[in-house]
């Protein structure tokens, strides 16, 4: 499980896909574990956070719309789009966003005095 | 539980809201259905999809900034945020975003012959 990324001062750019599962794996943990690592390795990614509760969120966030079109266009990464609506999702939305502001808080790195 | 947020044609507003919770429900989980009910009641409100597995992500839409903005400065809203402060988060990043484009699949929507 990941934390909250780690993204630079914006603009830039997040990928929020939203989906809902079909019943059992499938072989979507290992998939997802390997798209994951992927990910990571890609030219313009910033960092990426996910959660599922029936519903699935996963936000990936990247430097440029040209890095999200590579990362959608990845080889292995089409293998599993396709599988994806063959197997593991009974539906999904993505949606292309850019990050205009973003303001944070974190419990202990507050001040006392500011 | 929500599913996927049925949202218009882009362009429209997202605000992506990642969190990790302190130990402890200390009336959040209150709040958050009271929050989820009056966000609904705004002007400019579009949808909200959450999950949370350890990491929280709540992606909220909305028409325009000044919508959010609204929302943001909303009395009750207001409350909760200083609450979510000194009890309920440990950390949390707020990300305004423009939704520039969106896809989606539905898996018994697709046409046999297209």
């Amino acid at each position: 499980m990941n934390g909250i990324a780690r993204t630079p001062e914006p603009p830039y750019y997040a990928v929020i896909f939203t989906s809902e599962r079909t019943d059992g794996d499938q072989g979507y943990a290992e998939m997802a574990e390997e798209m994951e690592k992927l990910a990571y390795s890609q030219p313009g990614f910033l960092g990426v956070e996910s959660a599922r509760e029936g519903l699935g969120i996963t936000v990936s966030y990247w430097e440029s719309l040209e890095a999200i079109k590579n990362w959608k266009q990845n080889e292995r990464h089409l293998i599993a789009q396709q599988q994806g609506k063959s197997d593991w999702y009974l539906e999904y939305k993505t949606r292309i966003c850019k990050v205009e502001r973003d303001y944070g808080f974190e419990k202990n790195a507050e001040p006392f005095h500011k």
